[in-house]
């Protein structure tokens, strides 16, 4: 990677990978514990990401020097024979990396599932390229048949004593330079794992270009639910003509939508399915007081700390009417409410469209605005909170 | 990938990803001709990318149904022996990869000398997962030792009649099923191929997350170089503040400073080491033909087809003397000329900064409008050209 920091504590959209990944699995509700192993030095900064994110259900475990006696001390807290030990030992056990985020829980079902049939199993992929076995100096010795080999993934699963007995009768030199867990379950305890072919979003976050492309895989997945909020339930309202055309512009994305009560809306609904993109089109006021309700309510629902929520306010009015500048003005109040709540990790935006009376014109307006909203709401920039932008 | 466009077509930044992979091959002097093996329904396509972006030394050979009799077809293109070949016989020839557009001409020469020596040779990388066999049953039957074996990465080189030979020689089941050259000239040549440890950056775009890395690397490689454009020499200049902040937010960024004078500015200079982002600074003027004629300079400097060139027109005010509407409405030309040089794949925004008289404040928003041109400049979203910002 090229950084000091270890890649697992690099942060994305502000928040450490690992967090993303202990996300994905806290999210699967028959997973009991998540025991995480840490090194002495990271351990305070560890605890420090469980308490801001909120994790929950996690243990920590002291990492060893290699990747398998980390591996092992994770084991040795949900092993009964250790007398520090203060979870129950589990039937089956999964192993994942830090840096693989984007695991979801059919693909850990999946594996669950074979390793109570098999007593082991590991995710795999086909190989990206060819791989090849060096002589002592330097050169080609052989190449091996792409066919016939796989790229070993996580996660993997096992039955808790399969793989607790393999990691007790393995050899310091297994531990000091052995890499693979399914060899060690194999070797010691004589269990075959079962194979299983995993997604491509498997792929384990090592140099800077995956940073990269877990940022995106991160911010596109929560761009695919966007939530309109309206004053008004009409159907010719603006709010459901913009609807219309942002559903057009941004195919395969979730759009629903909320009309604003004087409560400040009903975004209660986003809890269960979260939602990290609201667009609120009030046609006519200028509605600091509504929105602030409305920011308040989105705070109280935890959705911020997780990721950078995106609000954008739009106003349509005709620009031959009211001269631009001057709602410019009346709409200066966003400029400084944005200031105040990104801090709160909220991205507050304005949006003028020109509700032009041409039908053409009001088209391509609208058009342009629902651009610039899936702009706003796909790059999440903070040096851009708090613009009013003009369609 | 999950997308019925090649890999090599998939569109960064507006532009095929095969293009990025030809510049990288073409800046290389010493390359003398690039022949592209292209299947036939693609041909036209290909043919398009090369004129639209002004792609030379290129040759194309049909592509066969598997790589290797692709690569056959391409080595055709050179080979004395072929009725039909045009291009003279070169000493070594290099194999590379359409979706590794990162080769720097650093790895390309020394695969290149390499080859030279040896007669052959390729760039490796060390395995990112442990390599598996699997049994019949889809069960592991062993696992590989990770620090025995290497990825065989792209590019390759090889002395042309090493090559040559093996690909006349080698058997139908070679061209069906093989995916390494460099063990094609291990086995019908008997040249050892020397291994070239290359950079991480060779990686192959293969899933959607690598397309995702790709444009931000690219991204990321354009935005390297910020020219900051003044009119005016004098130290103490609200362009030499800002350049001072934009260095200091933006680290590791090269920016250079030149003033613009009455032909649009000496922006030739970029040419040589080419610039994509443009921060002109006019303290007073609204400058409506100044920026005209330096728009109209770069697009003589023909930057804009390979990379969206950012421009952004600073204007430095104190909001207390002159309103900031009555600025913006002074500015509403940016909107109308940005829209006419999107088509040309320039960016363009004003970015209004508020020069107060409070030095604290000042600093302030000078940090301000540096991060929003470090957003503009590193995202670079054609949706949000064409607006007025404020800092």
């Amino acid at each position: 990677m090229g950084v000091r920091t270890p890649k697992q504590f690099c942060s994305v959209l502000e928040r450490p990978l690992i967090s993303y990944t202990l996300q994905a699995l806290q999210r699967v509700s028959w997973i009991q514990d998540i025991v995480v192993a840490v090194t002495r030095e990271n351990m305070e900064a560890m605890r420090n990401i469980i308490q801001r994110f909120g994790h929950k259900r996690i243990s920590l475990a002291e990492a060893g020097v290699t990747r398998h006696r980390s591996i092992f001390n994770g084991l040795k807290a949900l092993a009964e024979d250790q007398p520090d030990c203060k979870l129950p030992k589990p039937e089956v056990v999964i192993i994942h990396d830090a840096v693989r985020p984007f695991v979801e829980e059919e693909i850990l079902l999946r594996v669950v599932t074979a390793a109570k049939e098999h007593g082991a199993a590991g995710a795999i992929r086909p190989l990206v390229s060819t791989v090849i076995s060096p002589s002592a100096d330097g050169c080609l010795d052989h190449s091996l048949d792409r066919a016939k080999h796989r790229a070993s993934e996580m996660p993997q699963a096992f039955l808790f004593d399969v793989i607790y007995e393999a990691y007790q009768q393995c050899s310091d030199y297994d531990l000091e330079f052995g890499t693979e867990c399914l060899q060690l379950a194999l070797k010691y305890s004589h269990t075959k794992a079962k194979l299983v072919e995993g997604p491509s979003e498997l792929w384990k976050v090592t140099y800077k270009q995956d940073l990269y492309a877990a940022e995106s895989m991160i911010k596109e997945k929560i761009s695919q639910e966007i939530c309109v909020v309206v004053n008004t339930k009409e159907e010719g309202s603006v709010g459901h003509l913009l609807k219309e055309v942002l559903k057009n512009e941004l195919n395969c994305i979730n759009i629903t939508s909320t009309a604003l009560d004087h409560t400040g809306g009903d975004i209660q609904n986003f809890l269960i399915d979260p939602c990290y993109s609201f667009i609120c089109v009030n046609v006519v006021s200028s509605g600091l007081q509504e929105t602030q309700k409305f920011l308040r309510k989105l705070e109280e629902s935890c959705l911020s700390p997780l990721y950078p929520v995106v609000v954008v306010l739009v106003h349509c009015l005709d620009f031959t009417l009211v001269p631009l500048t001057q709602k410019m003005e009346n709409l200066m109040w966003i400029r400084e409410l944005a200031k105040e709540v990104k801090t709160k990790n909220v991205l507050l935006n304005g949006l003028l469209i020109n509700y032009s009376q041409d039908e053409q014109k009001l088209q391509e307006n609208l058009r342009q605005g629902a651009s610039i909203i899936a702009a706003l709401v796909k790059e999440r920039s903070s040096a851009l909170a708090g613009q009013l932008l003009v369609a």
